[in-house]
C-alpha cells in the first residue's frame, strides 16, 4: 500500500492482526513508524501519537500501551527517533553523540544543560518529521488528535504540541529544562502532566515550574513517589480516560 | 429503627428513597448525619465517608455527589461538624467562634496559625465522633472503608484517617498547616490529594510540603489551575475511580 501526501509516499511495509488489533509497519521519507488500529476498522476516529522515551527506547515496545488505546476505539501512531529502532544514525548523529558523551564524561561542564541543547537539536529534527507523519496519517484516522509522551517523548512532543495545532490534548511529563520554557507556554490545550516526585534526572522544583509554564485552561499535575522510570501503571489509566474525555467526548460517561 | 452499638444507640430520624438511592439521616449521640444507599441493597458494601467543607457546610448538600458514589455500589455517610447543619452551636462554640473572629479582626496575629489551632481543636473533637459512626454504621456497609475531604474535610480528614485503622483509602487536599504535618506522617494508605495551584487560603509551597509528609507508598498529587473552590469537576471521576480501585478490586478494570 502506497499513498501520497504532499512529496512524499508513505510505505507500509508490514501488517499483522491479532487480538483485534492490526499493526501495521510504515517507512515515511526514512522515518519508520508503526500505526495500531482496531482491526476492521472503519470511518473517522481519534488518532493519538505516542512518543518514546531516551535510553534505546522506540516505537515498537509501546504495542502493549498502544493496544489498549485501540479498545477505546483509537488509531495510534508511533515513530522511531533518528538513530532508534529501525532508523539508522548517521555519521553527523555518531559524532554528535561521541561528542556528547565525551564532554559529559570530561567533566567541567554541567550535565543538563549539555543533554537539554542535545535534545533541543533533535526536537528541531523531529517536529517537522511528526508533522509529516501526521499529513499522510489523516486519512487513517481524521477525527481529533492527541499526544502521549514522557521523558524524551516530552522534550519531543512539548515543543510539538507547541507548534501543531491538529493536536488537541496531550499527556506530558518526567522532564524539564529551559529549553522547554518556553513552547509550554504557548501550550493552552488540555494537558495532564506527569511528575515523579524522586526523580533522579527531573529536579522536583524544575518539574514543577513547567507544569506551571503550560498556558492551558485546563491542565492537572499528576505526581508520584518514585523514581524517573517508576510512573505507576494506574497512570496509563488515567491517560487513558484523560484522552477518552477529549478526543471522543461521547464515550466520556463515567457512571 | 434503632441499633445498638457500644454505648450509644444510633436513630433514623427519616427516610426516603429516589432514583436508585436510599437517604436515611441519623442521629447518633447529638451527631447528626446522612447515610446513602443503593435502594434495596443487601450483603456487605464499601463504605466512603465524605467530609464536608467550612463556611457553613453540612452534611446534605453533599448528596450529588453521594449519589454518584452509590452507583459505584458503595454506601456513603456524611455527618455534620458540631454547630453546622443539624447541629445547635453550644455556647462555648459560639464564644470561642467570637473570639476567633475578633482576633482575626484585630490584626497584629497571623490569621493561619489561629485558624489552623481553631481547626486542631475541632479535629480533637470530631474525629471521636466519625469513629463512633463508624462503629454504629459498620452493620450497614461491613466492607473496605474509604473517606473523601478536602479544605475542613482535610483538616479532620487527615487526623481521622492518621487515627483510624479501619480507613483503607482516602482522597484529601485543598488543606495545610502544621499541625497536619504529624497526622501525615502517620498514613500509609493509599492517598489521592489535591491541590489548587492559586488557592487563595494555601500557600501552595505548604501544599506541596503536606503531600510530600504522607508515609503512603502510592500517593498521587492532582494539582489543577484555579483558586481554592475551584476544583474542577472531572477530580470527582478521578476519585470515583481511585475508590473503585483500592474498595472493590473486582470493579477496578478499565476496559
Amino acid at each position: 500500500v502506497a499513498i501520497q501526501e504532499g512529496c512524499a509516499p508513505m510505505r507500509f511495509t508490514s501488517e499483522t492482526a491479532s487480538d483485534g488489533v492490526c499493526e501495521r509497519l510504515f517507512v515515511l521519507d526514512g522515518i519508520t513508524g508503526v500505526l495500531w488500529q482496531p482491526a476492521g476498522a472503519t470511518g473517522t476516529r481519534p488518532l493519538v501519537l505516542l512518543g518514546h522515551g531516551g535510553g534505546g527506547g522506540h516505537a515498537r515496545p509501546l504495542a502493549g500501551w498502544a493496544r489498549r488505546l485501540t479498545a477505546c476505539g483509537f488509531a495510534v501512531a508511533a515513530i522511531d527517533m533518528p538513530g532508534c529502532g529501525g532508523r539508522t544514525r548517521s555519521e553527523a548523529d555518531e559524532r554528535a553523540l561521541a561528542d556528547l558523551h565525551k564532554r559529559i564524561a570530561a567533566g567541567g561542564e554541567q550535565v543538563l544543560p549539555l543533554i537539554a541543547r542535545s535534545n533541543a537539536e533533535l526536537a528541531n529534527r523531529v517536529v517537522p518529521e511528526w508533522r509529516a507523519v501526521l499529513d499522510a496519517l489523516n486519512e487513517f484516522a481524521g477525527g481529533p488528535i492527541g499526544y502521549w509522551g514522557v521523558s524524551l517523548g516530552s522534550t519531543i512532543g512539548i515543543p510539538l504540541v507547541a507548534a501543531e495545532p491538529r493536536i488537541t490534548a496531550a499527556v506530558l511529563g518526567i522532564a524539564s529544562g529551559e529549553n522547554l520554557m518556553e513552547p509550554a507556554a504557548k501550550i493552552t490545550v488540555p494537558v495532564q502532566f506527569l511528575l515523579q516526585w524522586d526523580d533522579e534526572h527531573v529536579p522536583r522544583d524544575s518539574g514543577l515550574a513547567l507544569f506551571d509554564a503550560f498556558a492551558s485552561r485546563e491542565k492537572t499535575l499528576h505526581a508520584n513517589p518514585g523514581r524517573h522510570a517508576e510512573i505507576p501503571a494506574f497512570e496509563l489509566d488515567s491517560s487513558e480516560r484523560f484522552f477518552a474525555r477529549h478526543l471522543s467526548p461521547a464515550a466520556s460517561s463515567t457512571t
